[in-house]
């Protein structure tokens, strides 16, 4: 048996005409793009450009939904009723299938953004929400979602297709909850650091936390980052230690 | 032979807590509703909503996307580049398709809206720019265009399903464009003037301008208006005045 | 020794086609309009035609800043950093200062509008920051304070000009909080209840609770609600009660 | 008598989480700064920050309003009415005015961005309309305009203060038009070429065009770009060669 994983980054985070990240090259290196769906960021034509990219480089789409928040990048976390996240959910994701459609390709994933994610991965009922939104109109679709968190309980809950998903560039504390970003070691930027770690976890098919705790876990996909200065060596260095470990990267299958 | 005809309007016009139009009783007579698509009006809670009363109602569902503009309803002329136009109205068109799902129905036709159709009915490169992005994605679709412009030139050169339309209030001139609002008689006001006209003009198969003329033309639908004090009694009148004329109001069907 | 107490409504909440409001019929009985600042309402256009209103009818002028949520009317909470609260605020000051000046009228007070209010009216550190940011661009600038919350401890510790509001129709719990909306008698609908009710605690110099309770505070204005099918009733039954009681309605003074 | 001149440069057309331009840098060049004002680009928070940069540096703030459309950053033409625009201008102008008051600054000219501006250059009545908002709130405003336009004939007709300006990277026709895009040497990207090429014109107080006629016109500023690969690299040059040529770099006066 051959283990594998995927590999995703966000994309199509350009804006009119503020350009973001390095989508060009981590598209030669994931194999899922979550792409932005114009209310955080990204707009008709940047999903456009986007999509036909990761059509031509064979990498998965995913629809990649956030707040209408484009000055706060749908990063600022905002309190709404259940049935607006739905519908917040349904129009950016029937847009992206359709923008999928027209360059040849499909909407295979959704991966929710930001504090959207956030607010997502410690409340069960607003995950339902939202991925109960997505069901509604593309039943089959593969929900990514963060590792043993709210998330994950939500589509065990609906019984869809999932993919977990760890972070490349995260520490993890002893309850899987990421180390909080003030504390030194929170985030990884060495690429030598980052790379052998993500391995190791896989190989394992647990988080690692920083005091060395084992917590098994499903893990489908590697979260990896498209900006800062070494977004793409980190992408590198993950794709090659696990390629060096005998984990094929490709992309996450359907399974139930 | 039964004659027939179809009754359109637009619908989904309110925009978060600001309320516009009469759907709920236009619903009753119309039997093809154009719904915002959030760029120029609606949003996903209103799309929702609206899409939902016209399934309930047996109302066919179209897709109204519009300029990105809110402030000025898309009535203002913008300059867009052919394909922003194309990735515009496919994002559009791909929301309405998916809220039309989760709302149990489904999007038969395209109606552009404001701005957007007045500079494709004078301009047969963009109304084609607009209607083949729209195809791309439901290639069935029955795109409705304004009777005897370039709009209707431009589904003829595409060859795919289309319906004409007349308005229910506007008066013509002898080239087959509208009497200019600033004259007076441009726009009917008086229910009891506008039904009794339409029949006539069904029945014709042609348009009828100010001074008598006929333009023979192909009618498959007549636009109603949603605003205004007389809106819906003009609504009624034309539905009453087709049916005492022996013309029955039903979709159109779709057909090349 | 003459009493007095100004009556201040929320106008200028329409947008581009959208109407909301009776502005009109308001002007004519409150003496302070706070006006929306296109954030959540409102545009330019609907700025300058309301503030030549109320220049017109010598109705006092307040700026009415709000989150940057046309769809949730600036009544959904959004988590946002204290310097970008203050930046919203100062923009939206200056923009409505300007737009007053150009209406031949200044902008005499400050009141929050909607989630950013409420929030303001449990945290003293944010309160602050709005109102220091608008003293930054305004030093003299009267500032808004719903009695008896944080906001009005705000304004205490920066020792600026300000006015102390209670609500027209609205019932109060013992601590000074508002009866929850989803209880009983919390929304005071009838004109007949809400107008001596006020002019009671105007008389009292004090909040009256639903249990009966006096709780002294400074009430400088009342606040008037523009939409409701009774909202135009209630405000002239408060005007009428108040002036029977021998309290004169007008302008708050500027003092500290 | 010494001769002098002006350099400007767009700024603070970050947007968000979006960065753009090399506004640092350019602030060590230009003597005065034209700021988004965030309709087209700019948020409240990067209008602070360059407001603030700018008061350290010693850079003259104008402002620097758009349409509104930040997708097409003001690039696109869209048809409003004239008292639209003015109250676009107002509002955005009033918004500057607040943040640079906060920053320690003051609003000392105004500029028309993008495609407000382009069509500002050919049609005198909507500069004008443009203008006397601006000067409705700022009657002393700087207005700078594009020599030889309508938009200098505009503020001629106004008698206001007003700045002339000419593109330090664009080529001039016989007619004082610029060169179209399209055409080969009609953007000189060579900071070799630009800087001796403005020194020369400013030199000789006149527009010198492709074929090397003079246009004599009032040259107060000269237009730099902020992106661009050698955008700083042709700044510095245009400046370097101004000093050389013995013309002081400063602040344009305010005169009429």
């Amino acid at each position: 048996m051959t283990r594998s994983v995927d590999l995703n980054a966000d994309m199509g985070e350009s804006f009119g005409p503020w350009k973001m990240g390095e989508d060009g090259a981590l598209l030669d290196i994931v194999t899922s793009a979550n792409i932005a769906c114009g209310f955080h960021a990204g707009d008709p034509d940047v999903m456009a450009a986007t999509m036909r990219l990761a059509v031509d480089k064979g990498v998965g789409i995913g629809a990649h939904p956030g707040f209408p928040d484009l000055q706060g990048f749908g990063r600022r976390r905002m309190q709404l009723p259940k049935q607006t996240l739905g519908n917040l959910v349904r129009y950016q994701l029937g847009a992206a299938i359709a923008m999928a459609r027209a360059a040849g390709g499909q909407v295979r994933h959704l991966k929710l953004h930001g504090a959207m994610a956030n607010m997502a991965a410690e409340d069960v009922a607003m995950a339902r929400a939202c991925y109960e939104a997505a069901l509604d109109i593309a039943p089959d679709i593969i929900v990514m979602v963060l590792a043993a968190t709210a998330q994950q309980q939500a589509v065990r809950e609906l019984g869809c297709n999932w993919a977990g998903e760890i972070f490349a560039d995260r520490a993890y504390n002893d309850d899987a909850t990421l180390v909080d970003r003030s504390l030194p070691g929170a985030v990884i930027h060495d690429p030598d650091l980052a790379g052998p770690r993500i391995a190791k976890m896989v190989a394992a098919g647990a988080i690692i936390t920083e005091s060395g705790k084992h917590i098994p876990t499903r893990i489908d996909t590697i979260c990896l980052h498209g900006d800062g200065a070494t977004a793409v060596r980190i992408a590198r260095s993950v794709r090659e230690n696990l390629v060096a470990e005998g984990i094929e990267v490709r992309q996450f299958p359907a399974a139930r």
